[in-house]
């Protein structure tokens, strides 16, 4: 018998009944307080099972697997050889040339000393090698985090008047960062920067990339009044307002490297293993610029220089970190935040490379070694460093092995600290702010904030709620909101659980969605709705209404349709529980409350499928527990419509004629 | 065949083949991006559909039901008869007897002029009648949100020294409150007060019922000096330390009548026949105590007396609300503080009686009645107002019909502020005292907490969050803090979903949670797992490693496992998609992710059953697409595990006698 599709989900003349063996729907074995807290506690801080690779292992062994967990040096450097270090050697030393121009770029982004960046590009790697366990990540200053870094400190004190306090404060903030980095991974805490979803990152990122070559404008133009301000409406007032110390020199030899960075970096998109073009092109413009700035003597002509810098290694820096006085606030505050965001753009690159040549990278012990990194480098006169985007992906495609490159970088940093320092006294700093902006350019991703407004119209919004409150707020409050954004989302999502009615598949017990799948019909006498979400505190009142109202809609229809099919009436209300993943006090609370209010209607509520978790609450009420008998719950919809079928028929013969009826035609 | 019940979920030998019929998985009807908005809007905000009534109807019938959906007064006013006044009637006066003196303590629990709590008790029942939907709610002042208005104001206005100034702030504070309150239920943002869960707000009404009662032993006790402080300590500190103010002639008449108190409301709980017994012992404690106190002359005997109190009915006090100035931010806080506060108080007594009585509700439009109430009352001398549990009880159990008893109440109120207000003058405030501490004994509901515990351990964390948080803290933050933690816990919820493996009910095609049915056993080849979460950016982190980690577990079992069945390892992981509510873009990029990952593993991605708006997604990202065709994507795992195993079977026909041998046995 050809069951036709009916395009009227209510009409319920082609119902076909299957007759089905029932199955009992037990409780879940009885769980311990004690063992369920235990094992939430370890899928929740423990979910890759550390401990597993420990069993069964004699105790020396134990002691080893420990060692190397702790240090993941000890893992690899049993195992290294002069081949691996022959492709080390070629990556560290082509990171070095982008480490040496970013490092003094991005520290005079942060208003340091050019030279700090060139220490933070010595010290940290040095203890990421120890305790990292990415192969591609090449660590040293970013940028994103050098600007908050820079902008947070100078909302209270000038890096301009007040220099030596200023570099206290950021060696200060730069120990409190790792600090809470490295607290993050220990307490296993680190889930907390998946909230940073892709669409807050795409436009986070999107939007400082801006900010940052906003302020490259002062350098590219030779102005030297700016205002300390970030976003973009001061920035721009700024620049206009000073169009008389706009520098024509400054500007020619601006544009004229900025479009050779550029093309370098066009260059290596097209064609990725030419990687060393836009590798080595930064350092190329330092030289050439510097060379050009002292041969026709730009200072005179209006460019204006680094200027004399200080040689030698990192000096040690723990007695300047200050923990006490006016600006203790201040310090934690800028080294939780750039904490978050270096840590944040560490652990994408780590698992996005990790992912790429498929070996796994452990989120926390990341965080705890890049926070070990920051508070080691706060006592050596670095500042904030990560994992960065631009330095591991040149590091990747220039053949690294393993974290030993960051070594080689290191070195060569060292060599140029102690040697080559004096070579850079005349290079242009509109050549660092052409770097700088060559570099976040990279950060601008169009095709991925495209494919989000495809999927997912709201993820853009809060894609554009970032991109939009970086520019035109600040950093830090244009991640709030778009972190608030979508927390409030998901709390909305919470609030508003969908519900559907769910038909019969013809000449199957498969029940499915009526609106989804057209040729699913209604059953006579049956109400079969979906959850589809938990069931919490948040959401019963809407699901408490929202059902009454399916029903009333319900006995609205019966009183219009055909009376040739007879219709008994609404008597089951069949809730299918398979996608409501838990269930709290309220929410027992629910089925209680639907069952007193469904049974003045004359109505039974019947439940499907609970998972185990709803099972075990409802049995420990013991109100719920009376009701929920096993002539209302059943394992799925199919059964129980044959079942409770069958009981109709035997309540009421007469009905059975109708069935009869219905199935023959 | 009986298939024996296999305790080792991971012996496949009874797994039992059985043939289906496949059906397609075919994607939702499209909707367009104004169409889906236009939906959810209006399952967010207008979940009861109030338009719905509206359908149909002719032009001035609309007009009709519209005009008596703002103003309900419209809709039982006509309909209205002397036979319900006559319970209206008894109803209003028995509450009445417990709002005068109700009146007069919570005002002086907020620090204001005991009057003032006899003018909320006239003006806002008026309001209230013309816009409430509740026929058992009963409006006046209540004690946490009295409590919570006079200790703010409070921490920067002293109301000893600053009176007038204090009751300025009073009524700024309550007009804000209202404002706020209408808001809320104009802008359908009603579900915002859904966050504050059973668990917190049982909690939070047994700690505030705590801090009111220790609050109360300064009258019970006849200190004079006592602490500004609200919480427990500095309570207590200053109880012991003023020992020498302890006056026995008050504490004897205290506890005398707090004796009396207390029984009457025992005898009420015992017999609710007798429920006049407790609504009006407040009042004749007052009228003795005060006969009492004038006979014996008790301020000469160390009992305080109210003193000499004014008469008349409420003074209009619309120019003494106070919009500028330094306290602007501290009654906007309070305003929105007691706001939410007492709207919760007045939404959940609605909704309750409301289930009683098997009427509707629509808790917006009750907040607009609420917050006018509060706008209203604030230009005529009252503090914050709304529907007070304890009287909405006795005005239920004395049998009022319609609201119409608020206004009884109203006019008794009032009559006793024209002609009784000089009856009062020789009342003790240690009777007051009594009389709060009776009031609020009854928002400490163990036996609920109780339940709590048995079902869910960590509501009852949330509920003992906001006790000691009130207690020790302060109100407003023992409240924030609970709130926080129960988002905290659905934050957490989020981003560790379950996910359970799941086996075949043997000679069925049912899949359900191995750890769950015992019956169930596992399926040769095959892993199937179920998501039971929606899956978006905060937990696919987890999911990726969680699911591999599945895997890695499955590869070292098959390692061990018993070489007479023959394994062909595993080719196919399933993902049972019926529990995943909705997905979004982060979710999309783990499918990719995963197929990548299992693929470079030999092991197939297959999706069964995903829901309407996951498929949708999926279909809009062209790499997403592609992957999902019809072979990899079923409506039910059983008819996933047959149709892949049909393919499995005409791919290696040596392991159809493997199969064939595993039928047979």
């Amino acid at each position: 018998m050809e069951p036709s599709t009916s395009s009227n989900p209510t009409d319920t003349s082609n119902f076909v009944e299957i007759t089905m063996d029932v199955h009992e729907v037990v409780p879940p074995p009885h769980m311990s307080t004690v063992k369920r807290v235990k094992t939430k506690f370890k899928e929740t801080f423990f979910p890759d099972d550390p401990i597993r690779q420990f069993k069964g292992q004699p105790l020396n062994k134990k002691f080893i697997l420990g060692a190397q967990y702790f240090f993941p040096i000890l893992q690899w450097l049993p195992n290294y050889s002069f081949e691996l270090f022959k492709c080390d050697l070629i990556a560290g030393l082509t990171i070095a040339s982008l480490a040496i121009p970013q490092g003094i770029s991005y520290a005079k982004l942060a208003s340091l000393p050019p030279i700090i960046g060139l220490y933070s590009s010595f010290v940290p790697p040095l203890v990421y090698v120890v305790l990292g366990s990415s192969r591609d990540l090449a660590v040293g200053p970013v940028s994103i985090a050098s600007l908050v870094l820079g902008s947070m400190l100078a909302e209270e004190v000038s890096p301009k008047t007040q220099l030596a306090l200023f570099i206290q404060l950021a060696f200060t903030s730069t120990f409190f960062a790792g600090i809470f980095q490295a607290a993050l991974g220990i307490l296993r805490l680190g889930f907390i920067i998946d909230f940073l979803s892709k669409a807050i990152l795409i436009g986070f990122m999107a939007g400082a990339a801006i900010i940052v070559s906003l302020q490259q404008l002062k350098s590219l133009l030779g102005i030297t009044h700016f205002t300390k301000e970030m976003s973009i409406i001061p920035v721009m007032r700024s620049v206009f307002d000073h169009i008389d110390e706009w520098s024509w020199e400054t500007i020619v030899m601006g544009v004229f490297f900025l479009g050779i960075l550029l093309l370098a970096r066009h260059i290596t998109i097209k064609k990725p293993e030419l990687f060393w073009v836009s590798a080595g092109a930064p350092l190329a413009c330092v030289i050439i610029s510097t060379i050009l700035s002292f041969v026709i003597k730009g200072e005179h002509h209006g460019i204006s220089i680094i200027g004399k810098l200080e040689q030698g290694i990192n000096p040690i820096t723990a007695k300047m970190l200050l923990f006490h006085g006016n600006y203790l606030g201040l310090t934690i505050k800028t080294g939780i935040v750039t904490g978050i965001l270096s840590l944040t753009e560490g652990i994408a690159v780590g698992r996005t490379f990790a992912a790429l040549r498929n070996y796994k990278v452990d989120g926390n012990k990341e965080m705890i070694a890049i926070g070990l990194m920051n508070v080691v480098g706060s006592t050596t006169s670095c500042y904030v460093t990560t994992g960065s985007f631009s330095r591991s992906a040149v590091n990747h495609n220039a053949g690294a092995r393993t974290v030993m490159s960051n070594v080689v970088m290191s070195m060569t940093v060292m060599v140029t600290l102690l040697f080559l320092m004096p070579l850079f006294r005349y290079t242009p700093n509109v050549v660092l702010g052409a770097i700088i902006i060559t570099a976040v350019i990279g950060l601008i991703d169009i095709s991925a904030a495209y494919l989000i407004w495809k999927i997912d119209k709201f993820d853009f919004i809060v894609l554009l709620t970032a991109f939009f409150g970086v520019i035109f707020l600040s950093v830090q409050y244009g991640l709030a909101l778009a972190v608030g954004l979508s927390i409030f989302r998901i709390l909305l999502q919470i609030t508003r659980p969908k519900t559907v009615m769910l038909g019969n598949i013809p000449e199957t017990n498969i029940y499915r969605d009526l609106h989804h799948y057209k040729e699913a019909i209604r059953v006579p006498g049956f109400l079969i709705l979906s959850i589809e979400a938990p069931i919490n505190f948040a959401n019963i009142t809407y699901l408490h209404e929202r059902i009454l109202r399916w029903i009333e809609e319900e006995e609205e229809d019966e009183e219009e349709e055909d009376t040739r099919t007879e219709n008994f009436g609404l008597r089951y209300v069949i809730l299918e529980m398979s996608a409501v993943g838990s269930i709290d006090t309220s929410g027992v609370s629910l089925f209680k409350e639907l069952k007193v209010a469904l049974k003045m209607k004359g109505v039974e509520l019947v439940l499907v499928n609970p998972l185990a978790e709803v099972i075990a609450k409802l049995k420990k009420d013991d109100e719920a527990n009376d009701f929920i008998r096993a002539d209302y719950l059943f394992l799925t919809v199919g059964e129980a419509v044959a079942a409770l079928l069958s009981t109709m028929r035997s309540q009421s013969p007469s009905m059975d004629e109708v069935l009869h009826t219905i199935v023959t035609e």
